[in-house]
């Protein structure tokens, strides 16, 4: 008997409440019960991405809004910055090639960041630009960007800042309407402890004014004709109305920890997590702010990460994720985000331990996790 | 007390043992386990579509399928003759319109359909057309077009036919290979008895061959991309886990029933409902041939169809369907797809009669549930 974890950076844990709440009969998503749901959820999400702005759902993973992020706000030939510090951020270039939008690359190595100055600097060489495309948690490398100084250098010009903010939301704080973000999307997986499925978009005004000006072609995601649905509580096409069901529960649980809570909960899980992982002499890859979503770690010298992760699944039946692209086979990342707790943490850095050792790698055994343990006593 | 019955043409119900499957711990998307998962689902997909054809999974609603249809196989200024009688006939012409794609409307009255001949016709008038879209059931009529018909005019043309078979798919016999069908598209929530929140597509070699051909832009849907996932048996993104674990669950139940059966069953009810609805004396909507998926009512002179749904509502706590676009307050749809079976359209027709007779509208209690009765006891 080996129980299951998972703990990778998304998806993750569903507390069990909340599976149980998805398992009730299917509810029909044109009828009074819907429409009480659905305002109850918009009323939460709007507190969760600390907007006055309306969250619009879109039925699909968390790159369908990447993709509604583009097509609604730009048009053919415009340009857009990219922050380009990973996986994620390539996939901000990727979209917009799809649509003949020109990227300006802003790079940083991955494990790295692009300062805010650095992005103000971009913005003056290209005046025209008409947005920019980033990260707030960069799932690939562990990194937070620094999505409230980027909003800073982006307000004074025509562009808007867009964030991604799939593996940021309800994790690490994001204050849209405080720190002029102009489109935050998210989705179900991550912080929202709820199943794949279900994505995110709240636009500013700044960013409904650039959607009025786009001429890229959309129809599944049309956020201005998904907009007046959500004004009359409902979506446009059938949503995926059972994790709807669960998104309710689960607002009731960050609701009652209170939003600073669970930032502060994600930063400390997150900080036990590093100690534990450097007290064991791993190197974190992230060298700029890490993330409060997940660590990544360089494997040893001499290790596959694969391997670590191989490890893991077979000896401890426990999932955590590698490294993507380029970082495959150098980067293990631990995820800590969602429906996690202190206990989650010592599990991870126990097996930590178990799997170094069984890879040959010299392991003072309980290291890792009482450098964890003691971030854990800190109040 | 009063139970619960979900009639609507979709969402359907999803079985007990389905819902619980899906209440399972998450499942990550990139391990042994799901890729166990995905090649078990990706062979019984294979079988329901009729198709040696891979099936591609995308996880939106059945819409977002529609518009992969449309965006990957069609370039900007193409033509593409659509079948227009109803809501859905409607949509295909929108999302042309989204993209550039020229539209040759194929226009029978809501209720009605268009013979293959005059498809037959119409693509001979239009020789460059790129495509004819059609629904295979029509769910805001409740009528089943003559696909097989519609195949037989269209191979001889450059064009391709695309089926939407999103209620239709474990409903009506569709054979995909047999009949010619180079596209073939469904959703989750209708046949296949599962909450919304998948949806599918499997092209025929002549689609593919369109595909690559294909200039309009495209990233979520962009199935080439994910038709190389689907060969290694994972998705591009991440996809609705929770809904692929009951997707399981279900193939096994259409397998354990066995198609035929599962179209016979279906065919059956939908005749039991037609019954018991006009030993009412109401009318059917649909003038050719009727959906196995769904019975569209016309509500009897003076009463509003609304009043009609929203006393299944209030009165018996039943959700069925109003009309939809200009069929609103004409038209009530009552779905028999799926988890359905023969007491299901008692309830369906024993509530009607409440429900009329407290719309004082006179009726003879009894008589549509007796003949439905008649119908299945017919063996």
């Amino acid at each position: 008997m080996k129980k299951y974890y998972l703990m990778a950076p998304g998806p993750t844990p569903v507390p069990p409440t909340v599976l149980l709440a998805m398992a009730q009969p299917v509810l029909h998503h044109r009828t009074p019960e819907y429409e009480a749901l659905f305002l109850e959820v918009r009323t939460g999400l709007k507190r969760l991405f600390q907007t006055g702005q309306d969250v619009i759902p879109l039925t699909s993973s968390g790159t369908g809004a990447l993709e509604a992020a583009v097509c609604n706000t730009l048009s053919p030939g415009d340009t857009a910055l990219v922050l380009r510090a990973g996986k994620f951020g390539e996939r901000w270039e990727e979209i917009c090639r799809a649509y003949g939008v020109t990227v300006v690359p802003m790079d940083a190595a991955f494990g790295q960041t692009v300062p805010a100055e650095v992005v103000g600097e971009t913005l003056r060489r290209h005046p025209h630009a008409k947005a920019v495309l980033v990260q707030h948690s960069e799932s690939s490398t562990g990194v937070l960007h620094d999505v409230k100084g980027i909003a800073a250098v982006t307000r004074g010009s025509g562009a808007i800042l867009v964030v991604d903010a799939v593996s940021s939301l309800g994790i690490a704080d994001l204050r849209m309407d405080e720190w002029g973000l102009d489109l935050v999307l998210a989705g179900s997986q991550k912080g929202l402890m709820l199943p794949p499925g279900l994505a995110f978009c709240a636009l500013s005004d700044r960013a409904w004014g650039h959607v009025r000006a786009s001429r890229l072609p959309k129809y599944y995601f049309d956020l201005t004709a998904e907009r007046k649905f959500v004004t009359r509580n409902e979506c446009r096409f059938t949503p995926a109305v059972s994790i709807f069901v669960g998104l309710r529960e689960v607002l009731k649980l960050l609701e009652a920890e209170g939003l600073p809570n669970v930032f502060r909960r994600h930063e400390r899980l997150a900080r036990a997590t590093r100690s534990g992982v450097e007290a064991l002499g791993l190197e974190l890859f992230a060298k700029a702010q890490p993330s409060p979503a997940l660590t990544a770690v360089v494997a040893p010298r001499g290790i596959d990460s694969e391997a670590v992760l191989s490890t893991y699944s077979t000896s401890h039946n426990i999932t955590i994720a590698g490294g993507q692209g380029e970082m495959k086979g150098r980067v293990f990342r631990l995820g800590h985000m969602g429906h996690v707790g202190d206990f989650d943490v010592v599990t991870a850095l126990a097996a930590l331990e178990q799997v170094l050792a069984e890879l040959g790698h010299p392991v003072d055994f309980g290291e890792g996790v009482r450098a964890a343990q003691k971030v854990l006593a800190e109040r």
